[in-house]
């Protein structure tokens, strides 16, 4: 058996993301560095450690009046040529490049350090780190968590460590799929008069399309910026046939005042007429920035908090009322990217920020 | 070895189309049956027979003023469980059900017949029948003849005997496929805003396409129905990202009076503005229903000549200045259909035709 990599996490946050990012961990890959959060956490008096797969849940049970859970996921998208992480400075800026630094080992590393760290948290504090963030959803283990042992999710308030600059990005639009279909009549395409045209019929919802404004909309103080848009199309049988079925594929990002039922009616409104069919469809999450937690957190972050447009896994806590955002090192624009890295003092700004907090937070 | 099958041109050409559709011919297979015609034929002292890979040429070198080319192919489209071929009688209709019964063994089998009972034409004729035409235009048996050996296709009218119901159906519409393509700016669809939908940007084309009015046009007495049609239409990326590139694959089918270069000018006219590639390109046929031999062979056959709208092997003979037209037994709806089936009766109707205008025509 080959020796099971060791983590040392007395070392500094960007040195504890160096050692998770060299140890591979693409989704399904994910035990190796699963085992090693496991050991390095194990032992530590103030923490009860559960573990669910590759999912590691580690939390304290002060008797704190409140309980706030902060998760991260340990899986990567695949690896090319960018393991293992290295140094680099690009216009006087220090990086750590290398796959996951942003996207989200750099989080994961405040967190476990923290973790470890910090025995007397203000709040008790359930950590989570997971597996299967990068591939379908049904794999998700937060997901997992929420419908096997809920409990576990439980809390007053949650921090996804999602990259976002270490600035607080409120909630997440919510994300639906559908497609809109137009039928029509098969026919050889010298006598096209016989038969009907399937994509012909496919042109007024593409000038719904490019006409549609999408919406902005204020959801507890954060503006969320809408979109609707054609993410697919397809149709055609051969050279010579008139096509009889054609296809527009159609991603609406939805503000999360709007419920994913809401989001629904609104294209088949749009839509009228049309042949619709969901293919995926995930609610939004409100920013829950109002509650007490969240701008103490903010507080103690500084900044000015922004909405998160991508979906993330908040929406998992929002689904079970728990208020979320994200916070974590790395700009989302370089996450699954070949050239992804993370600015080193992003790193240390969110420890910072998370150990001001936890350190701070009032019960 | 096994013993090639032979054929008894004796019998009625029913019973030939019978053995024609009883030895499997499909593209790329056709040694067999052309061995088959070329034995059957060899010993006419009429006929000097030429082979070129699985095409076989006769002609008559009668010394006539005129000379006339009946061609046909010997393949067909793959078989789905319909051969060999048998009788079937539909709402009082005697038919013959198999592969190949309508495009196009009868028709070779009335030449065949022709070929060996005509000993002295009143025209001298240069029977073709040729490999290859079910398949990619480079691979066509007539086009390898066209250009290897251009005096085989020499004459002064020209019959090619795919299925016209054994009406003559003049010339054919030219084939224009072009791709139209959009180019935009790729970026994830929760911030749509950072790039530009190139599937959106196809929604004009779509528009032009579907209120696109075709002409009819005469040609030499036929009129010709034109059509513009997208076949094809893709684009995306995935999911969750705007697509930077999408395409429409559109068919242009043009009356024989434009050629193929005016025909690809009228397509960037309409799609001016647009991204436009050739993929593919057949000139058009006039129907040449004006020459002498022509009307007589009109007169002869009796019926109203009608257009051909899908593009054959008459573009052929066409570009050599050959005037050509389509005539032989069968539906052409029915060909490549797994219920191909000829109606009896066109069957001797075009025997009749042919044999009547071959022994009177008039030099």
């Amino acid at each position: 058996m080959p020796t099971a990599p060791r983590l040392d996490l007395t070392a500094s946050s960007l040195e504890i993301t160096r050692q998770l990012c060299d140890i591979p961990s693409v989704s399904g890959d994910e035990a190796g560095l699963a085992d090693a959060i496991e050991a390095a956490l194990t032992g530590a008096r103030h923490l009860e450690i559960i573990r669910d797969g590759d999912a590691i849940v580690a939390r304290t049970n002060l008797g704190r009046a409140k309980r706030v859970v902060i998760a991260g996921h340990i899986d990567t998208v695949p690896i090319n040529e960018n393991v293992p992480s290295r140094d680099e400075t690009i216009d006087g800026v220090d990086y750590l490049w290398g796959r996951g630094t942003v996207d989200m080992k750099a989080g994961v590393a405040v967190q476990v350090k923290l973790a470890l760290e910090l025995t007397a948290p203000a709040v008790d504090v359930t950590w989570i780190w997971y597996d299967h963030e990068e591939v379908s959803a049904a794999l998700n283990g937060l997901g997992r968590l929420a419908s096997n042992r809920p409990v576990l999710l439980a809390g007053d308030f949650a921090i996804l460590g999602e990259p976002s600059n270490s600035i607080i990005e409120g909630g997440c639009n919510g994300n639906l799929r559908v497609e809109v279909r137009t039928f029509g009549t098969r026919a050889h395409s010298a006598r096209a008069w016989v038969g009907h045209n399937a994509i012909h019929d496919l042109a007024p919802v593409l000038d719904t399309l490019a006409s549609y404004v999408p919406r902005e909309v204020e959801v507890d103080g954060l503006v969320y910026r809408e979109g609707l848009n054609a993410v697919g199309i397809s149709g055609g049988v051969a050279g010579n046939v008139i096509p009889d079925e054609a296809m527009v594929h159609v991603n609406y990002r939805f503000a999360p005042s709007r419920s994913g039922d809401e989001a629904i009616a609104h294209l088949r409104e749009v839509f009228a007429g049309f042949d619709l069919t969901v293919v995926d469809l995930a609610e939004g999450a409100r920013p829950g920035l109002d509650a007490a937690l969240a701008r103490q957190f903010v507080e103690a972050v500084g900044g000015e908090p922004k909405p998160k447009y991508g979906w993330t896994d908040v929406a998992r806590f929002s689904a079970l009322g728990v208020p979320a955002v994200n916070y974590g090192p790395g700009d989302p624009v370089k996450a699954h990217a070949d050239d992804e890295r993370v600015a080193v003092d992003q790193i240390a700004a969110c420890e910072r920020g998370l150990r001001s907090w936890l350190s701070g937070a009032d019960a």
